[in-house]
C-alpha cells in the first residue's frame, strides 16, 4: 500500500530534556536526509535499521539543532513502513522548526492515531491490539496496565482467532453438506458441531461476563455520592479527589470543581460521581435532574449516602428515599454523617492539632487542644459518645427502612475528617486485586457489543440445531457470528469504524 | 572518574505516545540487562554503541512494557559514560515502574541537571556550553534559539579560549622577564604586549556591551505598565498575555492573573511587568511598594502609561509623575487612554460586531451595530472625533510636562480594543531582528559578571604598563583576568558554582 510520509511530535509537549519526532512513510529517509547532516557525510538511505546517528538539523545554512536520528527499515518498524525518530532538545521552538522543515520537504503532519492506524493497515497489529495501545498509555493502576498490556501483546486476539477457526470449521462442514444437499447426506457430525458450538458459546459468555470487571478495572468502580441538597456532597468529592490529585500530580494542585473523576485507592480505581440532591419520595418528581440522579445511583456499585449531622430530622426521609432506589443484593451503601465538627463544637482556630486516632472519626487529625490552657476543648471520650449517638440513631432508621448499610461513618468533609475511614471501607468492600495476567478481560465497549452480537447469533444456531432447521439458515447465523468476532480484531472492518477508533488517539500515536 | 549509575525521565511528563528514560553510568548496561529481554537473547553488553534493540521490560516474571533500547558507549554519549535510552509507552504508570526497577537493580534517581553535569565533568562540553543547553530548551524566539545554539556549539567558548591564549602568551613573556629580572632585561616587547592587551580589552568590551542585547533576547524587552490605581493595568496585562497564551499553548488557556510574563510579538520577546498604582509626586512616599514601582519603571525599556478616559481630571497628575521618573533619552513612553468604550457609549450586548479598521482604535472589532435597526449605535466618524479629543488633550498635557510619548493610543483593555495597535507600536519601536548567527552574544549574568571582572583587571594591567609598574604586579592582574575568563567555561570552577548552575536544570537534563 503506497502511503505518503507523515510526521508528528511523539513525546508530550512541556518541559523536559529531549523531545522525539516520528516520521513514517516510504519517503521518510529521503525527506530527513534533506535536513540532516551527520559527521559521516553519507546518506541516511545507507543506514541500517535499528541504528542511530548523531548530527545536525539544518534549515538551508542555519543550524536548528543537534540531534540523534534512529532509522527503522520496513517492515521492522512500529508502522511497518520506513521510519525515522528524531531525538532533539525539548524546546517548543525547535520542535516547531523541525516539523515545519519536514513538511516543507514533502512530509505532512500526522492525524490523530495515524501511526497506529498504519501499523494496523500494514498488519503489524490487529484492531484489538491497536486499541490496547491507547488503553495502555491511559492505564493508572497495575490491573488496568496488565489487562491492556495482555491485549496489546495479542492475548485477546489469539483467543478470538481460535474461536473463529472453530466456527469456520463448522461452517465449512455445513457448506459441504449444503453442496450435496440433494443427496440428503449429513457430512457434518451434528454431535461434534454441537459440542464445538457449546464450547464457543461458553467461551464468549465468559468474555461477556468478564466485561463488567474489565470495565471497572479500566474506568473505575462507580461510587455515587447521594443525599439531600446541602449535605456537602460536592465538598466531599473535592476533598477526596483534591487530596489524591495533590499526591498524584503537582500540576493539578489547584482546587477544581469535580463532577466525576477517578481516584486510585491502594491500587483499585474508583470513579466518584456527584449527584444532584435527592428529595422525599412522596414528592412529585419535578425534573429530569432527579431522575438522572436515581439513574446514577442505580448504576453505582457503591452508594455513599450523605446525611447532615446538624439536621437529624432529615435522616429518616433520606434513608427511606435511598432504600427504595438501591438494589441491596447488587449494591453496597455506606452512610456518611457529615458536618460532625459542627455538632462537636470543635475549636475554630489558633489551637494545636491533636491526633484522634482512638475516636470514631478515624485516624485524621482534628484541631482539639486549646493552646493557652493546654486543655482539650472537647474530650476524646466525649467525641466518641456524641458521635456514637448519631451512628446509633442512623442505624435504627436504617433498620426500620430495611436498609443494611455496610458502614456508618461520622465525617466532616469541610474539615477533612474521616476521609481515611471512607477510603478504607471502600477498599475493603470492593478492591480489585491485581488480576491474573493469563486471563483475558474485555474492557472495550465496542468489543463487548460485538461479543454480545456473536453470542446471540450462535445461540440461534444452537436452537436451530435442536429444531433441525435447514443447514443454509444455520450457516447464515454462523457467518453473522464470524462477522461480529471479525470486527473486534479488524479482520472485517470499514473506514468508518477505523476513523472512529483512531480519531480518539492522540496525534503522534 | 568512577561514578554511580543514574536514571530519570528525559521527556516531559504528560500525554503522548512515547516516553524516554535515560540511564547513565558505568553500570547502565548491566542494570538495564537485568530487566530487559530482547528476541536476540544476548546481553546488552554485547551491543555496539548507537544501536537499537526491541524487547520487553520485565519485573521478575511480569511484563511491564515493550520498549526500544538505544545503547551508547563511553565516550560517545551525551554524558561521556556508558548510557542507555529506554523508549517506552508514555504512561505514568509504566514510567514509574521502569524507574523503580532501575533503582531496585542498582541505579539511583538523577538530580536536577546531573546528566549535563556529568557531560561537563567528563569533558564533553564546557560550562558555557552546558548552560546553553538550558537556554536552548527555554528559547521562545528565533533570536534566543540562535544565540543559545551558537553558545552550545562552542562559539563563545572558542572566543574565550583564544582570548585566554593571548593573555597566557603575555603572562609567559612577562614571567620570563621576571625570572631574569636581576639582569634588567625586557624580553617582552612592550609594544606587542600593549597591542595584544588592547585587542583583548576591546573584545571583552564588545562582549560586555552585547550583554544588554543578549539579555533582552533571552529574557525579553522589559515593558512596565504604569498608571494610577484602577486604570486597568492588570486587565491590560491579562488581555495581552491571555491572548498570546491561548495561541501559544492551549494548556494555559484558562485565565490566570499574571504579574510578569513574556510575549513573543512577531519574533521579538517582550517582558510585560505590572506595577502598583503610582501616586502624585507631592505626596509622601507611603510604602516601599511605590518605590518598587519606580524601580521597575526605571528598569523598563518601554513604559506603558495607563490613563482612565472616565477620569480626565487625573491625566495631568499621572503624566507629571511619570515624566519625573523616566529617562527619555534611554526609555520610550507609550500613553494608553483606557476604558474608551465607556466614554463612547458603545452598545453593551446583543449587537452585531463591526470592524472599525478606520477609526483611531485600530483594527480590532467593536460591538457597534444595532441588530434590530441595522444602524450603528455610534458612527465611525463620531468615534474618531470623540477619541481624537482625548488624544489631543493628552498630547497637550504631555507637552507641558516635557514628555514626548512615542504614541498615544485610545484602548479598552476590558473589551480588548486597541491591543493590536499597542503590539504594533511596541514592535516598531524596539523589535530585535533575528541576530546574525556568527556574532557571539553574552546572555548569562554569570558570564557578564566574569567578563566585567576580567575587563577591570586588564584595565589595571594597561594602566600599569603606562606607569611602568613592576612586572610582578602586572602578572598578578593578568592572572586574575585569566581566572575570571576561566570561570565562564569552567576551566576554573568550584563545587559550589557547579551546584548553583546545574541545580537550576530540570531533572532528566
Amino acid at each position: 500500500m503506497e502511503q505518503d510520509t507523515i510526521c508528528a511530535l511523539a513525546t508530550p509537549s512541556g518541559s523536559g530534556a529531549i523531545a522525539v519526532i516520528r516520521v513514517s512513510g516510504n519517503k521518510s529517509l529521503e525527506i530527513t536526509d534533506k535536513i540532516f547532516k551527520s559527521g559521516r557525510n553519507d546518506s541516511l538511505k545507507a543506514a541500517e535499521g535499528y541504528s542511530v546517528r548523531y548530527g545536525t538539523i539544518f534549515n538551508e545554512e542555519e543550524v536548528i539543532d543537534q540531534v540523534l536520528i534512529t532509522v527503522f527499515r520496513s517492515p521492522a518498524s512500529y508502522t511497518g513502513e520506513d521510519s525515522v525518530e528524531i531525538s532533539c532538545h525539548c524546546s517548543p521552538f525547535i520542535v516547531k522548526e523541525i516539523l515545519s522543515l519536514l513538511v516543507k520537504n514533502g512530509s505532512r503532519m500526522a492525524l490523530a492515531g495515524e501511526f497506529t492506524q498504519r501499523a494496523f493497515l500494514n498488519g503489524k497489529m490487529d484492531l484489538a491490539q491497536a486499541e490496547a495501545v491507547a488503553d495502555l498509555i491511559a492505564s493508572e493502576t497495575a490491573s488496568a496496565h496488565r489487562v491492556a498490556l495482555s491485549q496489546m501483546r495479542g492475548g485477546f486476539s489469539s483467543e478470538l482467532s481460535s474461536m473463529r477457526a472453530s466456527l469456520l470449521e463448522i461452517v465449512a462442514l455445513m457448506e459441504l453438506e449444503l453442496d450435496f444437499s440433494e443427496e440428503e447426506v449429513e457430512f457434518a457430525d451434528r454431535k461434534h458441531l454441537r459440542s464445538l458450538l457449546d464450547e464457543t458459546l461458553a467461551h464468549i459468555g465468559e468474555l461477556i461476563s468478564g466485561f463488567k470487571l474489565g470495565n471497572v478495572i479500566k474506568n473505575g468502580i462507580p461510587v455515587a455520592i447521594a443525599g439531600a441538597t446541602n449535605t456537602g456532597k460536592s465538598t466531599l468529592l473535592n476533598a477526596i479527589l483534591g487530596e489524591e490529585r495533590a499526591i498524584v500530580s503537582p500540576i493539578h494542585g489547584t482546587t477544581r470543581d469535580f463532577i466525576e473523576d477517578t481516584v486510585n485507592i491502594d491500587g483499585t480505581l474508583f470513579r466518584f460521581i456527584d449527584t444532584a440532591g435527592i428529595r422525599k419520595t412522596h414528592e412529585t418528581l419535578e425534573n429530569i435532574g432527579i431522575e438522572r440522579t436515581f439513574e446514577k445511583i442505580r448504576q453505582a456499585t457503591v452508594v455513599l449516602l450523605m446525611l447532615d449531622a446538624t439536621r437529624p430530622d432529615n435522616f429518616d426521609d433520606s434513608i427511606n428515599t435511598l432504600t427504595l432506589k438501591v438494589n441491596q443484593s447488587q449494591q453496597k451503601v455506606i452512610v456518611l454523617i457529615n458536618k460532625c465538627d459542627l455538632v462537636l463544637d470543635l475549636p475554630k482556630s489558633g489551637k494545636e492539632t491533636v491526633s484522634v486516632k482512638d475516636t470514631i472519626l478515624g485516624e485524621d487529625e482534628i484541631s482539639g487542644r486549646d493552646a493557652m490552657s493546654g486543655k482539650y476543648a472537647i474530650e476524646v471520650d466525649d467525641i466518641d459518645a456524641i458521635l456514637g449517638k448519631y451512628v446509633e440513631n442512623v442505624r435504627e432508621y436504617a433498620a426500620s427502612a430495611g436498609l443494611s448499610p455496610t458502614a456508618i461513618i461520622p465525617i466532616s468533609a469541610g474539615k477533612r475528617l474521616g476521609l481515611d475511614s471512607i477510603k478504607k471501607t471502600l477498599h475493603s468492600i470492593c478492591s480489585i486485586g491485581v488480576t491474573n495476567s493469563n486471563s483475558v478481560l474485555v474492557t472495550n465497549l465496542r468489543h463487548f457489543e460485538a461479543l454480545k452480537n456473536a453470542h446471540s447469533a450462535l445461540t440461534r444456531v444452537a436452537e436451530g440445531l435442536e429444531s433441525t432447521l435447514p443447514t443454509d439458515l444455520l450457516t447464515q447465523d454462523l457467518r453473522e457470528a464470524l462477522h461480529h468476532l471479525g470486527t473486534i480484531t479488524g479482520a472485517i472492518t470499514t473506514d468508518e469504524v477505523l476513523g472512529e477508533i483512531f480519531g480518539r488517539f492522540c496525534i503522534g500515536k
